[in-house]
């Protein structure tokens, strides 16, 4: 299932004796696997060639063995090694620019001193005025501890960086959102809360990410109710919403409508949490979540709140036992969980006109190629599959409607506004079993989203 | 002493009936004290005119005086009253913006997932490493309480934040540092210690600003201590490098040198303090810091540890009294207290060929007209008279150097090597009583004041 992506592109600098070793050069590349995407040449001396040869990897050892057998080649030298994603990152992702003009004294003295305390004490004495006056109103901190980053597990908050300045830079790219990355060094939930209440006042909205479960739940929640601006726990909510949107438009395909499906739920972590109940609020009936040991029953002793709360509103059919017994006969499977627990054998027991969302990431619950033998629908979180299931698609609208709206209460219906927003992007005419959700590069999704959930934040005021 | 100020303009939109009546507008502005800068035509029927008229006032009440003065000149009518400085506050003065192109899949795999999670590993493995992946190493916090706003004082952590953009977008125009403010939410010196603290990940560099003597000492040497990247609070230091240059510069015009002179400092807060320090640190022996009570003396009681460093290594001759008193027969004057704690006949009483600072804002300690009667330099921190000490000329530079050395141990020769490249900006041709300091516009002083500071930085090292 390993396939080369982008994000293993390396470019090799290499020194060619003859210009025949450069077709040899190509051979070596595609020969160990893999995928050249360009040829350019720097330097040309007769038959001397300076070429760089860049291609795309599956990862780190086999961008060494592309390299290896590239050193082979006869009258060929490698000179250098550049990997396209590290030299991208070379002092990270993000600029902080002025926004006024500072040329000459005027300038200076109506954005600094003296004119600025003008404009403070309007602040002071109408502190609503923060929002027209700085750049709270436009401003999202995106808050993590560094405790469940990406697939990676407790990298800590130095480690997390290069994942927040991406998010800043997708916010600002997709919705015109100026985004901070505020990462904390502790994972104490009680000091979480306390700072990111005294950070708040920078800030439009807070949005959680990559803080692991259950303490994530306990810092939304609390959040929620000390601050005025809208709180919201991206791998929770921005997966669900972009889950609901996904199962939307995959009940079409197959003709099933949602409250009459079995809905199996792998994993009930802060995802799969946020999944049951946006599925829930939507109105599914028959939700099973599976845990690490098997199907979340309502009698089972222990666990905190949450998941509590996911043994009380699922499981009407009391079901008992493992993830691959839940799953015989259920219409949808939704995996936010762990690699390969599943096979091609296991969805073929599923329902007909099966849908398996199986979006652990990088490596899916199940083979989605060996999926696809008996489901319907398949969806994953990789590019590099049809369906992509990808929170771009929410997040960056979705605070853009929070904010243009001024309100800070996250209801429901604002998820299930964003929810439908995205849905509906696919057009009836786009809609098929390999195109369930629009691109994360559709210039409409965002604005959609923005809109429909400032439709909904405004009318809840 | 009030004079109209660009931080203070005024655009009124004008409807006139016949074109002379464009005259009398001009006429009254100015009958009104008003500094008319513009008169633009934004529409023209026949004899009807629309006109934006353009003016400086001294304050607020100055603004509503001259369009009251407007609004009676027969044959017009005032549409509209925009004030330029709210005006270009609207939305805030910062934008992130990402450095990285994201336009399709591939930029996406790279920026984000799944090529990040090789960057994050790559911080993890070797955690000096974020200081080349991510904005660390440009990245400085603006960090404040909002206690001591300019001289507005305790107008807390919103109201800062106009000041704290503005500061921002300083940094990145002088010296191409990218600076994000952080207000706080609590004036407690623990948690604000803390929340810097646990905050401090992403940044690579902490300046403090704005928070109230004593805490701001208590909050700077307690964070020196724990965190890895250099503290600094502007307006102790900041003030110290330039009164030091401009008072170095000043010194050359008199003919005087530091180890020979009486200095009386007025001010013995944040700003006072440092000052007293650097100047000791640079080799001033006769120093007289005064409060709101008069010298501080060695004998007295009470006091924090701060005011008994000052009582300890100033005063030698062991005076007493009021700050009046101390002034006779000094040869230098720095104030950074109160405004018009003195008169023309005060400064009179110094030694001849007397320099006079009188830094406090927007009004200073002494008009500064009636101290050029006797004094040979004055200097000020308005931008309307000559000598304007203005930390813009040390902070932007001072961090460039900083961030650019790795270092983060902040040393009194960081600080007079800053000093002397703010006063080495001004050449001897240059030199003169109205001209000690460079123009902030100057675009050498950040680059030599950079280099001093690096060098000096690393030499610790």
């Amino acid at each position: 299932m390993a396939t080369t992506s982008p994000g293993y592109s390396i470019t090799l600098r290499v020194e060619v004796t003859d210009s025949n070793a450069t077709a040899l050069v190509t051979t070596a590349v595609a020969a160990a696997g893999g995928t050249l995407t360009a040829l350019d040449v720097v330097e040309s001396h007769g038959s001397r060639l300076v070429v760089d040869v860049t291609g795309d990897a599956i990862d780190a050892d086999h961008a060494a063995r592309i390299t290896a057998a590239v050193e082979q080649v006869p009258g060929v030298t490698v000179r250098n090694v550049s990997d396209r994603t590290f030299l991208i990152h070379l002092g990270g992702k993000l600029s902080v620019t002025p926004t006024v003009s500072l040329k000459n004294r005027d300038d200076l003295s109506r954005a600094y001193t003296p004119g600025v305390a003008r404009v403070c004490l309007a602040i002071a004495a109408n502190p609503a005025d923060a929002r027209k006056l700085t750049i709270k109103r436009n401003t999202v901190a995106i808050v993590t501890d560094g405790s469940a980053v990406l697939g990676l597990g407790n990298i800590g908050p130095a480690a997390a960086m290069p994942v927040m300045e991406g998010k800043a830079a997708l916010f600002k790219r997709f919705a015109g959102v100026d985004a901070w990355p505020v990462c904390l060094d502790t994972q104490d939930v009680e000091e979480i809360i306390r700072t990111v209440q005294i950070i708040a006042p920078t800030y439009g909205g807070i949005n959680l990410e990559d803080i692991s479960a259950p303490r994530c739940f306990e810092v939304e929640r609390r959040l929620r109710e000390l601050l005025d601006i809208p709180v919201f726990h991206d791998d929770q909510h921005g997966t669900a919403i972009v889950v609901l949107a996904a199962l939307t438009n995959a009940l079409r395909v197959v003709g099933k409508k949602l409250p009459d499906t079995r809905i199996v739920v792998s994993g009930v972590g802060a995802a799969g949490n946020a999944i049951i109940r946006l599925l829930d609020a939507q109105g599914a009936t028959d939700i099973v979540g599976c845990g690490r040991h098997g199907v979340v029953e309502a009698d089972a002793d222990g666990g905190d709140e949450f998941r509590q709360w996911i043994a009380q509103h699922t499981n009407p059919r009391h079901q008992t036992g493992s993830l691959r017994e839940a799953l015989v006969g259920a219409d949808v499977f939704i995996g936010v969980s762990a690699p390969n627990l599943l096979t091609g054998d296991d969805i073929a027991t599923m329902a007909p006109n099966a849908i398996v969302f199986a979006l652990a990431n990088p490596d899916p619950e199940v083979d989605p190629t060996a999926a696809a033998r008996t489901a319907a629908v398949v969806a994953t979180g990789r590019s590099d599959y049809p369906n992509q299931i990808n929170n771009v698609l929410a997040f960056p609208g979705f605070f853009r409607g929070m904010l243009d709206s001024g309100a800070h209460i996250i209801t429901d219906e604002c998820m299930l506004a964003a929810a439908h927003a995205i849905a509906e992007a696919v057009t009836p005419d786009e809609l098929n079993a390999s195109y369930i959700v629009p691109s994360v590069f559709d210039p409409q999704v965002a604005t959609a989203v923005a809109s429909a959930v400032r439709d909904a934040a405004t009318s809840q005021r």
